[in-house]
């Protein structure tokens, strides 16, 4: 962007909206993409490693919202929504032609109605600070991403974000009530209106997972939950993650959904559960809420449906464990001091699939030249199938292959999935990192259909340009 | 439709494809919408009372619909796909100048995997006969519209249709794993592919609810459930609907979900559950199904809601009636002889707007000359809000009347309904019917969102036109 085209949107929404400064955008040139972060821990002291946007406009309210879109179109400018910066899939990276669109001063919760079970808030909310407002009613979200502390309610519906209780209480698509957003020509639209309808196509899922290329998300109201009576844990060794994922489809398929079903292989419970770690045992954690008397009779079943199953009983401490620490968020940094890089991968499979998914990633994985760590989870489960959620970390002899050797994970770990027949996103969404594998999951139609909208929506392609569409 | 045009397609896929005798062009005019009956009633013996689609084409393959899609995008020739007729909103009517295209022939069920509970069928595969293939391995679709022994698994997504035990099982799109469908232009696409993904915006969306206008669904894949190990009954009597409303809020935001909750006003309950009547009192009746060990729970924890809210114990008989009749689907023409025009009319709130719906709808039906009837019943619960299905009767003392009065019920109660903020549509889909009042669900943003993803999807506007879009 010239200075001049600066100049005129500081004229039109004011320096305190337009915001220039090395720091601003330094902090708002990429989100937390294990690479961005890799660049700029690499970069000489004070740079980023990589491009910086042309401004930031961080607008205060829908109108400048509007103001900062129409600019956009009016000039043929892109425009790269910013919620809090947690995606990990290079939605937001930094360019010089782009306007940073920071949407963190939306931060409101508009409205908490306890009695139709809905809140309204601004996009840029933190979500903690939307869950800890719906809790002072004894009401929660029941939305749990690792990131809930440092993601935004807008930036959970731009990716099509699960949370760590997805199994009873749903992904987002579940939980949204309505979005307000502003599309690429200005134009404002509020998409949900009743509980379900059947008015047309539902448009609110042009939005959900658009990622920034549609428009730009400003508020959203959630249909929520009170909070549960009860809670209680479970936890059991399977010999095999195959075991393992037969018991879990069993439980599902029996009608039963504890919010929460995660089993880790024995490296990971090496790792994370050293205190429960059994030989070679994978380790299912269950977490499981709602109304006493069910709660009860779920307890029994699981345990029948386990035994079984062949698995047997873990010290539910494990669980209870795992709950009080689950929100960590690496800090890439202390990794790359130590030569190595890292991150998770998730996709997903029919139950049938899923055993050969998980096998034939890992070995893709350790083919990799430095690999250190191939390790993987689930924690989504659906009647039909389940993800996992692979883990790589690897620290080439060479400290300057780190990021080939990460992109080759990623290439090997969905190139793997995909062979099997299995879902290359479950839930990261794709951003810049995922965009050319995204052909597996929609095929050559769907991609050529996805273009079709963005065509439709965004004529000027103004909108988050080079993300998600390959 | 001209002849040669008729004769064009004809040579193209064969005289056992291409039909043009006026039976079957007759029986394919219109759907199950009661003024298409009325008019078919009081026409001249032999005759619709409507005009007839130029001609109809009944595909066996996909091969052969992608042909029909595309001799009709090249000719500019509008294509109106037809399942199995049980559409009550106008979603098919005869138009001259369009290919009527009849999916009946495609009606095979695909494939039934018990072991990640998915089942594909073609898309004029008949409801029942779908849910009997799945039934046959212990399995359930979960879904039952009214309509199910005359619908088709394609219309079912066609209309974002609801079932009957949809407050445990969710809605069709909860229970849609993909979809196959050819698009305006003949191109094939299959959408959906892992259990959940973020890979971009659900595209499967484009074409539930789109009824017809965005392209042809040929397949569909449903993600299954076992069916239920045990099933129970329970019935309330509530003092007035708000009492009830207010039963069935707690229960549902206590975490409950019975498969079936309906509860029935007065007038209803005389007419549908006599034996039962009451005095004025309203009836709630709910199916419980699951493992045996939750419905205990859930039994008694709905009992004990229930006594709380007021409501008192009705025979649970009444409720296992009521799923013994649950699919008998009125006959118009036994009403027309009597002089009646009847319908349902849909429509859905929050927990706050639901009572003054009610009151307002009700009140704006009687204000219609010659109704016989006003009443209701809830059927469709979510966490925040429910469905309120009205029923009308009306009898005009002059019988040239019935279409107009029938049209003036159907507008009092959808701006009744929207005055109070509802939804105005809940289920049954927009059609012909209810295109006019699209805008209060959608508001205008929304229609010209609509409007630009059709323009994008058929710039030819090819897809049953005159449908859906207002």
């Amino acid at each position: 962007m010239d200075a001049k085209l600066i100049a005129e949107l500081r004229a039109e929404l004011g320096p305190e909206v337009v915001l220039t400064d090395p720091a601003t955008l330094g902090t708002r040139s990429h989100d937390y993409w294990a690479v961005s972060h890799l660049r700029r821990f690499r970069a000489p002291e004070g740079e980023t490693g990589g491009a910086l946007p042309g401004c930031v406009a961080r607008p205060r309210d829908l109108a400048e919202v509007q103001a900062v879109v129409r600019f956009a179109a009016a000039r043929g400018v892109g425009l790269m929504p910013f919620g809090l910066g947690s995606g990990v899939c290079a939605g937001v990276l930094g360019d010089p032609a782009t306007i940073l669109l920071d949407m963190g001063a939306m931060d409101r919760v508009v409205s908490v109605d306890p009695v139709n079970l809905l809140a309204t808030f601004e996009a840029g909310c933190n979500g903690l600070a939307a869950e800890e407002a719906v809790a002072a009613h004894g009401l929660t979200i029941g939305h749990w991403p690792q990131s809930i502390a440092i993601s935004s309610v807008g930036g959970w519906v731009s990716t099509r974000a699960s949370g760590q209780f997805s199994t009873a209480y749903g992904n987002i698509e579940d939980i949204i009530h309505s979005i307000e957003a502003v599309l690429p020509d200005g134009e404002v639209v509020t998409l949900g209106k009743a509980p379900r309808a059947a008015a047309g196509p539902d448009l609110r899922h042009l939005l959900m997972g658009a990622e920034g290329t549609m428009g730009v998300i400003t508020r959203v109201t959630l249909s929520l939950r009170r909070q549960p009576e009860t809670r209680a844990f479970t936890a059991f060794y399977a010999e095999t993650m195959e075991q393992g994922f037969e018991a879990q489809r069993r439980i599902i398929q029996a009608d039963w959904r504890p919010p929460v079903m995660r089993q880790y292989d024995a490296p990971e419970v090496f790792r994370l559960f050293s205190a429960h770690a059994r030989g070679e045992a994978c380790l299912l954690i269950m977490v499981h809420e709602g109304p006493a008397g069910r709660v009860a009779a779920e307890l029994a079943a699981v345990k029948a449906i386990a035994a079984e199953a062949g698995l047997t009983e873990a010290d539910p401490a494990a669980t209870e464990g795992w709950l009080a620490h689950r929100n960590k968020v690496p800090e890439w940094t202390d990794l790359f001091k130590l030569g190595v890089i890292a991150d998770t991968i998730e996709v997903s499979g029919s139950w049938s699939q899923i055993g050969p998914i998980y096998r034939r990633v890992m070995a893709a994985l350790r083919e990799v030249p430095g690999i250190v760590n191939a390790s993987a989870h689930s924690s989504h489960v659906y009647r039909s199938g389940i993800n996992i959620y692979c883990t790589f970390a690897c620290r080439p002899e060479d400290a300057a292959a780190m990021e080939a050797r990460y992109l080759e994970c990623w290439d090997r770990a969905l190139e793997a999935t995909a062979a099997e027949g299995g879902g290359i996103a479950h839930h990261h969404g794709a951003g810049r990192l995922r965009k050319a594998y995204l052909h597996h999951d929609l095929g050559a139609g769907g991609i050529a259909l996805l273009r079709q909208v963005k065509a439709a929506l965004d004529p000027k392609e103004i909108m988050n340009p080079g993300n998600l569409l390959p």
